[in-house]
């Protein structure tokens, strides 16, 4: 057996602590199957005194995080501190520079500054990897860099955020609305106590677009994801959309629009209707899944667990091993140089059926409105579902479904109604994805 | 750019040609993700003169496969020529003892003789590679050697057959019988004209053999797989199934049992009934899933298209990437030498609901008889379902489903029901998955 691959921890939260329970119960088979033993030599947190669960006592202790990057006896530092700055970008930076591989669960760092790093780590002929930093447990990252390296990917979409997924499934099976759900998840520990990163949609665009720079080779573009969460989805939605044959998703969805004038990326996340057959209609609770379409391979599915101490720490120690076994390859599947710097796509000239949901006052003439504001946008309507009783409020629920056409049609439909006194409420878009 | 990975196909079949057609397509792609291009150097296939489709005219020709082996400008051996021995295996052999690597999709010849050649790949410091061997276009093997790597795997099952899976959901839609949809299986090419190693669960147990070995590390051992195929279910189980909520899928099944006097390894295929809200349930047509589950990741399910020339052609491909980025592990993740020889794991220890189907004559008597053999075997029922009308040979459909059990009770039933004149036909036992 060669020389153990050595590694330091900073940051011993629930992850952190997963990596150390993997790391100790799965010793025997991890250096098997790497074929030399993984040895933790440092670990680093805030609280040194802190009951974890776990005995450190073992490993040298930081109280700075930056101090394991400085050990002669690391060859990797696992970040898992937090944050897209501060204290674990200035360790990656500090580890990468100072000749360490850097393994790192944290996607909003990898989201804003991940060519930085990677950057860096091709010149000091470092690895830099962060499996775990998209769908948690499933190694959706190491399945694009390998699995479907043979083919040009068309288009990558999916469930990326499992509390927006316990969210919207549970609202699906309650009936309740979404602040209630939100409470409960809250309470479950599956959001956090400010959810905004999740519920608005931050999280899975963080996500989104490092998976879009591995599958089409781009540069990275965080600000370049069109971002909508799902604190607006009601009940009512969920109920209409299931009386057309859908369920409500927040999805991902990146694609390359091909265009001799240069092709664009287009990255977006949003609630989507779902068809009831779709392999993402099934995947409940915090579950994600991540769909892959390639030229050759045609579509590809990998669903698992999103989050959690356990597959989270499966992701990162699955990078450790790799590493551990040589494959040092590039952080983004080719050279930071390589990547393309693609245009924005935006939404408007793409063709979806759309779901339209009004809140109106009841009375006459509302519906003369809204089809009009429709038919002088150009938006073609297939159809529209009106509730029959007003709440206590004398609102009506009003959804519309489209024929397909150009989303910026819908657009317009909505600036010509914006402030009409046919709505009660700003209406809520969200597009139908086919099969 | 370094030097071009120089490679030989053997074998210009369907998939050989996909392979072809893929490396053209998708040639400055793949030299950038492998860092170096991969350049077709020779092929070769019994009829030179038959028109493919694509333009052999730049690579060297051999009539004889063997010949690739030889080659001074060859690095890789692709060997699609199928069958598990005569001239497969040959050229396997020569081309990694010649100090090639060798890429193929042969799930039988792995299944027979992987655990020889990857010793001697190891022998010669070749690579072997099989990705397309399991689940075609799915990067399956990839996701439990790197993905999973971190895992005690406890359990790998999966629909590991398009052709059964595509009968099987056929059967579903248009409730069929068995013998009519094979046969429009076989006239749309989903089904070969010998459809034995297919519908027999040959061809999946291949396939679950070489899963098995890389999931646990064990010593690859088709022989110990239970093997039952899906020619003995009928339109009316798949009717009963979905009564009771379930679909019928032929299931590839292996799980690590521990056991402190030595683990042993159970594997299985035959036709399970699943849950419908299980995500293989929504499994249709010719597609594939595999489910991993691991100590630390939870449950991780891949999807794909299970077969046809582009999907399997992407795996092939994605094989010769690695090795063109020098990823030269042991095939079945760890040296053969290492790996464990477990005993075989029976079923009928094992707990399972079952679904029993007895075909039986219209007269009274005969449940008393069939209830009396599971009383006297100790099967505890829980429903029983009896469709009310005989067909015209006077025959009922009996259809029971068991509380947990050990298996070996509802094999004794069915052996002191055997040759008893209250069955017309021998019944068909199916175990259900739990969620």
């Amino acid at each position: 057996m060669t020389e153990p691959l050595k590694i330091a921890l900073a940051g011993l939260g629930t992850v952190g602590t997963g990596v150390v329970r993997l790391i100790e119960t799965n010793a025997a088979l991890i250096a098997r199957r790497a074929r030399r033993p993984i040895q933790i030599t440092a670990v680093s947190a805030r609280d040194r005194s802190k009951d974890r669960g776990v005995d450190l006592s073992r490993y040298a202790w930081a109280d700075d995080p930056a101090e394991l990057a400085a050990r002669d006896d690391v060859d990797v530092v696992v970040e898992m501190v937090g944050g897209s700055d501060g204290p674990a970008l200035a360790l990656a930076r500090t580890a990468i520079a100072g000749g360490k591989s850097l393994v790192t669960a944290n996607k909003a760092m990898i989201a804003h500054h991940g060519l930085e790093l990677a950057d860096a780590a091709e010149k000091t002929g470092v690895a830099l990897k962060f499996e775990a930093a998209v769908a948690g447990g499933i190694p959706v990252i190491n399945g694009m860099i390998d699995g479907a390296a043979a083919n040009a990917i068309d288009r990558v979409y999916g469930i990326l955020n499992g509390t927006c997924n316990y969210i919207l499934s549970s609202m699906e099976d309650t009936g309740a609305d979404f602040a209630d759900v939100l409470a409960e998840a809250q309470r479950l520990g599956y959001a956090e106590a400010d959810p905004t990163f999740d519920v608005e949609g931050i999280d899975a665009a963080h996500k989104l677009s490092i998976l879009g720079a591995i599958a089409f080779g781009a540069k990275l573009d965080f600000a370049g994801v069109e971002t909508v969460g799902i604190s607006q989805v009601k009940a009512a939605d969920i109920e209409q959309a299931h009386a057309l044959g859908y369920v409500v998703r927040l999805l991902g969805m990146s694609e390359l629009e091909r265009d001799p004038a240069g092709d664009r990326l287009f990255q977006r996340v949003r609630p989507y209707l779902v068809p009831v057959d779709h392999p993402l209609a099934n995947v409940d609770g915090p579950t994600n899944a991540v769909v892959a379409e390639g030229n050759f391979m045609g579509r590809l599915l990998f669903q698992g667990a999103g989050a959690g101490d356990g597959p989270t720490a499966s992701a990162v120690v699955a990078d450790i091993i790799d590493i551990a076994r040589g494959e040092k390859g590039p952080a983004f599947s080719m050279p930071v140089a390589e990547l393309q710097p693609f245009g924005k796509a935006s939404s408007g000239h793409r063709v979806s059926r759309s779901y339209i949901r009004f809140i109106v006052p009841d009375r006459p003439g509302v519906l003369a409105d809204i089809t009009a504001a429709m038919r002088d946008a150009g938006v073609s309507i297939e159809s529209v579902i009106q509730r029959g009783d007003p709440d206590q409020d004398g609102e009506v629920i009003l959804a519309i479904v489209t024929h397909e056409g150009p989303e910026a049609c819908v657009t317009e439909a909505m600036r010509i109604l914006d402030g009409s006194d046919s709505l009660t409420a700003a209406p809520l878009v969200m597009q139908i994805i086919g099969e």
